[in-house]
């Protein structure tokens, strides 16, 4: 790893410094040439530190902040009212280029309004978008997915160009070559699906940069059909949400079916880590990060209510997409005149 | 249960036959009252009911046609040229009175569109809706949701008919007093979404008739917030086939981790009836039907895929919905003068 610097958004997220300092000091004692610039309240995270005895740590600085951005705050208050708070200075700093990434565990609408206020978008790209990776059969392979909710609605054009930011980070953060392109609608089928749904498999068809394999269905989205699966954010909320709520139903009737008689009791300690297991792989946004594409600066979105391996793991996704330079990868394409509106 | 005849579309579904006969003979040994006209190929159907001793089941009547809609048919062509398919002929019974309710395995696309071709909307419904009852958390309780892919989109009012013609069966199938309407979106803020849900918001919201809770998002369809889901076919039919595809995957994870050691061999083989419990009550359609409701007659889908309990259950849900007169009510409704557009 060469010599990084990535902003963190202390005070983000349900539980705050609590998740965010031990994630950070397990993060600069692995790699020895990551730097953190901790964007919080100056005397919580002194006392964190402290307490940890690494007040001293060349490895991590303090950017003080005095205010902070609530899970309820609307998106544009936070923009105008919220200038020293611990989420806008970790853009900011990205911005202005003192580090190379912000992580923030904070309000996702918010984070989401502020990084493309203060970071913009790079020249090309029309609308950024919310992209994780997400677990398949296959326990080896992801499939990447776009817009997990950044935009409403999106128009041929755009769906177009989040399949190209897909394809990018499926080559560059997974070395998937030349990966294969879905858009998600309700049927296989050429006839079915929404205007610009239509629309853009058009364009993707004709597309020679661009290995677009057709339309996949919800229930394909886990098979390894696609290693991209391109969407509008309404949709791709849904379906990611859906599919947390069906993970959480599962695990629950698990645990009430083994509750329910001795026998039953028995098996489910048994069992315990084997479900556990199964089911960790299944909330990816609960051990990795969810990353804002298509900005002039890497800012990667961990889950609310992370814990420290999750916000550790968006701390390590950062310096994946910058030591991989994804923002670059992304102008790169677009400047060779791809998916440009006529 | 008074005398009922339904419909059989015997040829529908990826095995036809093998399974809709030996659920129509159980359903006919069961329900004395119930009578069922098996519409397709005439010499299949026969050679089945005299397999079966069941030719002079006074109970069972074939309706002879010749052709069969493919699963691949397009809408619009079966329409126009397959006039004397089985689905067709299921159909046209309905429409003429011969029969209470039609169920069929076959082509979705291609159901819907002939279903609302030949028997037309409600007074006052603008679009029908594909809608099916899905688990949550709590065994006993189960949550509407609709629209499930007989439409792209839907605006305001449309949406808005869904919810009331939702309620209307959870009260008359499920015999829920006064259910909870939601509307599926991607953030519960007012703020959150497209603005057909955020103005059939408004107009929910400022209907007494209706128990409108707010928007929820996909993680909350299984958990009993609200009995009845509202959201445009899009995203209903991704979210179904996530959660399919999501439990599917659980389950290949589950067999894949047991088959690892044998340890987990043995504990697979100790688990495996939790297990597929467990899952029998995930994937709703696979044992319950789904429901074309704002015709004017019942029409309900089985899976391509259902086996003979599958189909069976489809059968028994169009008998609960014409017991229960679910157009009747849904057109009482209605004439109330509730959800016209202005």
């Amino acid at each position: 790893m060469t010599n990084l610097t990535l902003a963190l958004d202390v005070m983000g997220g349900d539980k705050g410094p609590r998740v965010t300092i031990p994630a950070a000091l397990k993060a600069v004692s692995e790699y020895p040439n990551l730097h953190l610039i901790l964007c919080g309240d100056e005397a919580i995270i002194h006392t964190f530190l402290s307490k940890n005895n690494q007040v001293n740590n060349p490895q991590l600085s303090i950017y003080p902040t005095t205010e902070v951005v609530e899970m309820d705050d609307k998106p544009s208050l936070a923009i105008r009212n919220k200038k020293d708070s611990s989420m806008r200075k970790a853009l900011d700093l990205v911005s202005s280029g003192d580090a190379q990434a912000c992580i923030s565990a904070g309000n996702t609408g918010a984070l989401f309004a502020t990084a493309h206020f203060v970071l913009k978008t790079i020249q090309g790209v029309e609308r950024p978008a919310l992209i994780s990776s997400l677990p398949t059969h296959n326990e080896n392979k992801h499939v990447f997915m776009l817009d997990l909710g950044a935009n409403v609605f999106c128009d041929s054009q755009v769906l177009c160009q989040f399949a190209l930011m897909g394809a990018v980070m499926a080559e560059t953060v997974e070395g998937i070559k030349n990966p294969k392109i879905a858009l998600l609608n309700m049927g296989e089928e050429e006839i079915k699906g929404s205007d610009n749904i239509k629309q853009a498999a058009v364009q993707l068809s004709a597309n020679d940069e661009i290995n677009y394999i057709g339309f996949v269905e919800g229930n394909d989205i886990f098979t390894n059909k696609a290693d991209v699966i391109v969407c509008d954010g309404f949709v791709g909320n849904v379906a990611l949400k859906t599919c947390e709520g069906v993970a959480r139903m599962v695990y629950t009737k698990f645990k009430t079916h083994f509750l329910n008689n001795l026998t039953g009791r028995i098996l489910g300690k048994l069992l315990t880590p084997a479900i556990k297991k199964v089911f960790k792989t299944l909330n990816p946004d609960q051990y990795n990060g969810a990353s804002l594409i298509g900005l002039r600066g890497i800012v990667v979105k961990s889950h609310g209510n992370a814990n420290v391996t999750a916000f550790y793991s968006a701390i390590l996704e950062a310096v994946k997409e910058v030591e991989r330079q994804v923002p670059e990868k992304i102008k790169a394409k677009l400047e060779q005149g791809l998916l440009q509106r006529p």
